[in-house]
């Protein structure tokens, strides 16, 4: 299993409603009044949509405080990190990471450096820089997944210096970036810079999996040449009618932050209270558990005869099978999900 | 202008709702029904689809007549088309035709012969199969973009024959194909070939095209190397619940060939009786025209004044500004265009 929220391979195998513990979407849910608003607009695809995606690149712009010229659409961010590959000879991933960053290169046929991070999962300039040269493209997911963890600013900056003296590129997947307390906005830092492209989407924090909008910032000539070898009409009408929404949601973007921000706190302290786990510490909505003296298929079996699928995750290059992933969901749910562990083995 | 169905940039120049005869679609408009389906089934939106689309590969199975593991589906017909080029080294393009055919391959750095199919835009085995070479893909449009001539099922035979002989392989985009009268159906033709890859869509039959909905009947070890190469998720939760509605509309389906056909012959009729015509007798819900002694910019800017946006067809490789495409939409449309045709120069 490469990826999560495969709910439909389980649905069989438990009498009831499963609660998914293997994607990390926002618990709130999707804004309110988008359901309205995309039925008001529902004619929206009898029609071509805009080819240019004028209104949603400004209202991306606008939400990540570029340009409009500055904004790449994709059918998901995986699309705008496959496009992004296309564009450079030799992408350099350091892992464990989202499978996507090595497969899609590969897929496009470029030489890809996978290069471990270290037992500690922390990315460091000094452990990546000697490995980048000219023209290389660098994959980071930040925050990382599955660890969770947010690279340091001074790690980022000087990470940023090594890329720029060496005339590389820097690709930074921030997916699940609202749901991190603020300590750094990269887009900010980086917008002048001309080799930085940071990816985002509404996939995890607006609660739309299903609706593939992913947005990046990416300097302007770039931006150029991605629209050049894009496919036409990549965002369908109804993905365009949610962004031109959801980025005007200010009391919903403020909630969803605040509710992660303290389920996270509560899941950390509850998870690292439990005997044979190393709770490794996020940032995010999603949390990465080492077992001790046990295995992923044991616990998968256990929370799937509970109605909880959980996120085996040696399917990433780096981790092997005592390691899980556990998304941050509502409060109930994660209630039910420490009730379950707790009942695990004692 | 690449590609019809930019109303947004000639909005502000007609005071009143421009009518676009720039972009094919059903003007019988979308399924009764399906709003409603879609409404009810929103919440689909907050999950990922399924990762391998299995109800709706059936559901496109059944409706093509092949089996679930011979269905492609892609973020558009433009979608497969892209990917199944990424498949051969080399892309044969008779011209004129859709200008994806080429720009894709191009963009994927793929040698691409384009080959003129002559001045009656026929297609004949004769003048293509001494192009193919061992290994090439071959891409037909069926009925063809804007020259809405279907192939002639001999002719189609006879290019099938040599794509075999050579150990080349046909790709045919079929995205109009319920618009024709009946005479054949590739998929029945070529279900056993091995060698032929035959792409629908949602997009104009169904008058989807903000909805982003192709797929494709091929061979299955083509299928599989498909799957294996494609982005993760690409069609999106109401394009997924689209495809499991449409296809079971067997009123609709009716209704929209028979109505259809009639404005085809009617619209033939008319226009052929109009001076300075040449009119190229389509197979489909479109009709390419030659204008004797003027061109596509002046009749162009002569229809905005009356509210109609037209194609211009020099875009196309293998025309000139002396052409144009018409759609073939609503008796009510029909009329009106016709009445203004006639008042062009008179």
């Amino acid at each position: 299993m490469k990826h999560g929220g495969d709910l439909l391979s389980y649905m069989h195998m438990y009498d009831g409603e499963l609660i998914d513990f293997s994607s990390n979407i926002n618990p709130l849910g999707i804004p309110n009044g988008l359901k309205e608003f995309i039925v008001n607009e529902f004619s929206a695809v009898t029609v071509y949509p805009d080819i240019k995606y004028r209104i949603l690149k400004k209202q991306v712009a606008k939400y990540l405080g570029c340009d409009d010229e500055e904004v790449l659409l994709g059918n998901g961010a995986v699309e705008i990190i496959n496009y992004i590959c296309t564009l450079f000879n030799r992408v350099i991933v350091p892992y464990p990471c989202f499978i996507e960053y090595s497969e899609r290169p590969t897929k496009l046929g470029k030489e890809v450096i996978n290069l471990y991070i270290g037992d500690d999962f922390k990315v460091k300039a000094e452990k990546l820089l000697p490995y980048i040269e000219k023209g290389d493209l660098l994959v980071l997911g930040n925050p990382n997944n599955p660890t969770g963890y947010r690279i340091d600013k001074e790690e980022l900056l000087k990470i940023h210096e090594g890329i720029i003296d060496k005339g590389a590129f820097l690709l930074l997947d921030e997916v699940f970036f609202e749901f991190c307390d603020f300590d750094y906005d990269s887009i900010e830092l980086f917008k002048e810079s001309g080799n930085v492209c940071i990816v985002r989407a509404a996939t995890k924090f607006f609660a739309l999996p299903g609706i593939r909008l992913g947005y990046a910032f990416a300097p302007k000539a770039l931006a150029k040449r991605y629209e050049e070898i894009t496919l036409p009409w990549s965002i369908n009408a109804f993905a365009e009618l949610s962004g031109r929404y959801i980025f005007n949601q200010d009391g919903y973007i403020e909630r969803s932050k605040e509710y992660s921000s303290i389920q996270r706190k509560w899941m950390l302290k509850e998870l690292k209270q439990i005997n044979g786990l190393i709770v490794f510490d996020t940032s995010c909505n999603y949390v990465l558990i080492k077992l001790i003296d046990e295995n992923e298929d044991n616990l998968f079996k256990y929370m799937l005869a509970k109605g909880i699928i959980i996120r085996k995750a040696s399917s990433f290059d780096g981790l092997d099978e005592t390691y899980i992933r556990l998304a941050i969901k509502d409060e109930k749910s994660n209630r039910y999900l420490i009730e379950c562990l707790k009942g695990w083995r004692s």
